[in-house]
Parts: C-alpha cells; structure tokens; sequence
C-alpha cells in the first residue's frame, strides 16, 4: 500500500486497503489518511462502488447537523472457493472477503487416488456449495488450495509429493479453474500451496495485525511448519522451508520412513506414536486416536503426548534463536491435546532458549483449529484479488 | 523499485535503480524499460544529473550515424563512512556507492572502553580518511556502523550488549552525525546495526543478484548469524535473530559464558577452543591463534578447527531443514582456516539435512572476507540513500 503524503500513486487499491479494517470512513477521513484529494477520492470511490467492493452509507457523527456519507468495505461483494486437501481427509468452504466461512463441508477424501478422481469430487461438492448457498458463479473471485505435499506456488504444481501417487507435476489451476469458470492466472485465479503454508497464512490472519514473525507446527501424522516473516510466507530457495520433521533429535535412533533415523517425525509424528501404542497392544491408527486415548485416560498415551511435545520443543529452542519469532502456533491433530501437549513444548523452549528471544514469545495451540487450512487458503486468493495493484487496475 | 508498464509511479528513483547496475543506456532504453515517456525520461534525467547521480555521455552504437546519447550511474557522486567495529579491532573505510573502497584504515581499539572514547577515536579517523583522500566533507551521504552487540535498528542505540560496558541506549546516530556534519535521521543519515547482520549485508551484495535466501556465520571469538531473506534482512521480534552460539548441542556439557552448558560457542567458538589449546600448555589467546597453529601444523588445533566445522554444520543442519537457504557464507576469524572449517561444516550438513533442500545450496567462505562488515555497513546506507522513494523526493 503506498500511501504516501504527496498521494501520487494512492488509487482505489489504497482506499480499499484501508477499508479494510472494516470501518467505515467519510471521504473527508480517507483524504486525510491519503493525501489525495476529495474529489479523487470521490471519483476512486465511485469505482469501487460501482464494482460492489465498496458500499455506501449514512454516518451519524456530523460536526453541521446533516450526517455525512461513510464508505465500507463490502466484504460479501465476492467468495472465494477454499480446499484443505489432507492425505485422507478433505474441508471444502466458501469464504467471503472478510474471510467469514459462508458455506463448508468436511469429507473424506484419499489423496493417494491420484488428481483427477481426487479433484473431481472437490469440483462437485464446490458446485454443491455454491447451490445450496444461492451464489452466482460468477461471485467467484478465486479458488485456493492446500495439498499435502510439496507444491510449486508460482505454477501450482505438486513436486514429488511423497504421499500423492499420481500428482507429481499435475497442473491444478488449469484443471480446476477451467471446471469452475476461473481463470488459471491473473487476479482472481487458482493459487495452490503446501498445506502448512496455507495454514501459517489462516493463523497469522487471525493474529493479525501484531504479529510479523509467525511459526506455525503442524503436529499431525507428519510434523511440518510454515514460516511468516516479516507479514510474508517464507519459502526458501527451493520451496522446501519448513521441514522440521526430519530433523535429528538428541538420544533417539528410531528410524524414519525418510530412510533416515533419530529424526523429530519418527519420534514426536502422530504415526509413529500410534506405532509405540500398537507395540503395547493398544489398538491405535494414527494421531487422532492417541489423542482419543488421551482423553480416556490411558496414561501411555498421555505419556507419549507430553513426550512429543517436549520434543517438538527441544528442536523448536534452536529455531527460536535462530529466527526470533514473534508467535508459535502449534495445531493438527496431536495439537488437539491442548495443554498436554503445549505443556511439553513450552518447558523445552523455555528451559534452553535465549532469555531475550523468548521474553514476549507467545506458545499458543491454533486459535482456527481445522478451519486454519481453509480460511489460509481464503487468505492466500483474497490477498492476491485485494492486492491495491490488482485494485487500481481494475478499477480506473 | 516500481516500473509497472503505466509508467504511473515511475520517476528518478526508479531510473536510478536500472542504471545501478553499471550499464549506460540510452533515453530510448530507459523509456521502453520504465514505460515512460521519452520527454519525462529526459526531465529525470535532468534532475539527476543536476544533483550528479547519473553522468551522460556518447554512446558507439546507433541506428542512424550521430551516436545517441547515453547515461550512467555515477558511482563517485556520493560517499559512505563505514565502520565495523569489534571486540578489539575496527576498520573505518571511505566507500563510494558502487560499494568500491577508497580508503580505509584497521586499527586496535577496544569497545569496552565505552562509547564516547570509542567512537572519539572513529571520527578522528574518519576526518583523517577524508582529508588525506581529498573528499568534501559535503561528499559523505551518510554512515554505517556495525557494532558486536545487539542493537536496535530503528534508534542505533545498542541494548545490553554483553562486551561492551556503558554502550546500553547510547545514541550512537546522534553522537556521531552531529560530529561530521551528518543528520541522525531522514535518508542520508547514520545507520547502525549488529556486525554479524552488517556482514550478512555485505556478503548478499557480494553473492548479487542470484540469491535471495542467505546465511552468513561469524565465526569468531563466539558464533552468531545474519539471516537473508527475499533479499532483506530478518531480525526477528525482538531483533535477536541469528543467535545461534547458544543452541545447544548433543553430547557436550562444556560451561558456557551465557550460564549454561553445551552451547555451540562453548565448543567451537575462538575463546573455548583457545582455551583447550591453553589447558594441554600450548599459547593461544584466541581464534586467530588456534588458525595460526593449525596453520604451523599443531595438530590439536588442526582438529578443533575441524571439529568446530562439524559442531557448527551440525547446528545449521536442522537450520537449513527449516530455512532452506541459498547459500551458507562462512566468516570470521575462524573462516580464515579456508578449506578444514568448511569441510567440516559441508560434512555435517549434507549428511544430516533434507536433500531437497542441499541440492542447490552453496557453502562457502566470505568472499570480502575482513572487508565484509565495511561494505556491509556502506551496502545498509547506500540502499537507504538511492531507494526509489527516497531520490524521487529529492529529484522532482
């Protein structure tokens, strides 16, 4: 957002970036905040009206007697078709510009069947939603996705995605937007990303506007994060930043399906915690029911919670000195475990991280829980469609 | 750097950041690359060469016979005062904005004497720097120090900083500006920061333009990092990213100066190492010894450098996991062991960090070497000074 003082490149874009925030503002206010001009800011306002991303209203603050007329940002102007595609499970959602779910719904959904039977279903329930909400296709500004696995955000291709047999390279935006009327590219598009991204943009969503370095862990079968830094997805050179989960932990030589041993998944990961359960005799498929076990009391499994937590932590302290964040957010299916689990993470943090790195440094479980893929998904389409650039240009 | 093919906020700003990378152009180049009209080229350009930013000249190649004119950064229009200053030693250089040393000067000068007969010392030598090269002290467009302790950025005002007594919230930019005529704020000011994040500076502007995601190790008397990322800077939270001598690692109990045990400075750091080299009787003060014995074929000190390689690589292995970095620059007093700290640090990484993410990446020495922390500092003034937005508002 350029919003300088002397207004030269403030257009539509800026004003509706302040909007935003979801408070309306008299033009006399958005011309202070810019330093364009009334007229210009009527005449900006006039386009964004007339594109529904901006409605007019009576305010009733006036300092002569008649109200003067406050402009909002109309956060039903468009929706955004959301996808938080796991390797079994599936949430689907229609999201509005304020990133409030209008419409969802949660499936199972294998991803190991391979793109096109996997997608198909995506399209139709997408079509279903939409149906039964009574929106007008072409409400549809975008569509996001969240794959479980390793995608190259500028094509939206997967990249040898361990557990997608079939997807290696397959063109997503194309196959989806052509079956949903978007179109693959430009503002208003298909972006497809790794699920712990998509995540870590929900969570700092819903962080905002304080936070600037966020950590997002997903504690799941796997272990993962995304990375946000300095408001910004970090993805690294090769797009393959944030894998924590094979990363070697002190005193373990477990091996790991990596084809290595000792690593932070094979000890702290939801599979492998059920594996130790199962070896006891105690009937356990993944994550999910060493948390169910948990909470019935099975102190193996409680065990094993606090233990992954601890573990998580112990390789977190040294990426706390590193990175400095500013938040840690830890969800997935083991962060179900609330406390038990933040317990054990917290206690390694603490005890061998730098006083300074970790003297504001909050450790929270997912305030969005399983919405935190959908709504990161809505995040990543709305900020594209709302960038001001994307806005000047549609609206001159 | 905004160049959008309307040309909208297009001024001197952004046809000064074209022609910093050396090459002359001609006004036709420059419209075509801008999307500028050919006449408000030439009204930038005029306003830059009035204030010598950019020199013009007579271009060999043209279509019809009269060469056209072309127009060249002028790297000697401007120049930095950079000070890099450590525990002991500084070196002050006089550097131009194509980040070209013309002058410069090392010296001892110990900082825990304080900050005023510390930086008493540094401007003394500056003025020396500038009278004996010829330069008006009207030249200087600003200055860069880097200083080894933390800092906070925005203020220049060290906080806490463990070896430097008397310097916590000292107004470094105040202090110094107002002795050589430079203003402590605005664009042309004086900039301070961490030396390690100075260094990092430098060497991302050495490794130009390829990498975007950068790690630069000091390994010296203790061990810290700067951290690169999309082409900036992360400092973290509290600004205390890249602490890294303090992550503990496995299998080692040696007392630490930060009052706990294991750190990676308390095994690979200068001071630890040259006091194991001092317990078996050998003389060693610090890093730079235990270099020039290894150097004479002391064998002891041959394998802690090596070892110190392989404890470091260790730490950075689950960092690159995390990060996915480009490049890895090693420098520092024990950089200077050339190839046996490397080899150390590439083992202990390439066996232990994903292969995804060491396909591409680079380990290597500084390439400034004891010259990273100068340009580094002038790299953090020179950006300041020629960003966009900066000369449009000085060029109009």
């Amino acid at each position: 957002m350029t919003n300088g003082s002397n207004g030269q490149s403030a257009g539509a874009g800026a004003l509706l970036a302040i909007l935003r925030d979801g408070r309306a503002r008299t033009r006399g206010e958005l011309a202070e905040l810019t330093g364009m001009s009334r007229s210009t800011v009527s005449q900006r306002l006039d386009g964004l009206i007339d594109r529904h991303w901006v409605v007019a209203g009576e305010g009733s603050i006036s300092s002569g007697g008649r109200p003067a007329a406050v402009f909002a940002f109309n956060e039903g102007a468009r929706v955004v078709l959301a996808a938080d595609l796991g390797a079994t499970h599936a949430r689907l959602a229609v999201v509005d510009l304020g990133m409030t779910v209008r419409a969802e719904r949660a499936m199972e959904l294998p991803v190991d069947r391979g793109p096109e039977p996997t997608l198909e279903r995506v399209v139709a329930a997408f079509r279903e939603l939409l149906a039964t909400g009574g929106y007008d296709p072409a409400q549809v500004c975008g569509i996001g996705v969240g794959l479980p696995g390793p995608v190259e955000h500028a094509s939206g291709r997967p990249v040898n995605p361990p557990i997608m047999p079939g997807w290696h390279g397959f063109g997503v935006p194309a196959w989806l937007g052509e079956r949903l009327g978007v179109p693959p590219a430009g503002p208003g598009r298909v972006l497809v990303d790794n699920d712990v991204n998509v995540m870590a943009l929900g969570e700092h969503w819903a962080a905002r506007p304080a936070v600037d370095h966020l950590i997002f862990i997903k504690m799941g079968t796997g272990i993962g994060c995304g990375i946000i830094t300095g408001g910004r997805l970090h993805r690294g050179a090769q797009g393959a930043a944030g894998d924590v989960g094979h990363i070697r932990v002190p005193a373990s030589d477990a091996p790991c399906r990596c084809g290595n041993s000792g690593c932070l998944e094979a000890v702290a990961g939801g599979a492998s915690m059920a594996a130790v359960l199962r070896e006891a005799g105690i009937e356990a498929q993944g994550g999910r029911d060493v948390v169910t076990l948990m909470r019935a009391g099975d102190l193996r499994a409680t065990w094993l919670v606090r233990q992954a937590g601890r573990e998580v932590g112990t390789v977190m302290a040294s990426i706390v000195n590193f990175f400095n964040p500013s938040v840690i957010v830890i969800g997935g299916d083991i962060a179900e475990a609330g406390e038990q689990v933040l317990a054990g993470v917290r206690e390694a943090i603490y005890s061998r991280s730098l006083p300074l790195a970790t003297q504001h440094l909050g450790i929270r479980a997912s305030r969005l829980r399983d919405r935190s893929g959908v709504i990161g998904a809505a995040v990543m389409v709305v900020e594209d469609v709302l960038a001001p650039a994307a806005i000047d240009q549609a609206v001159t």
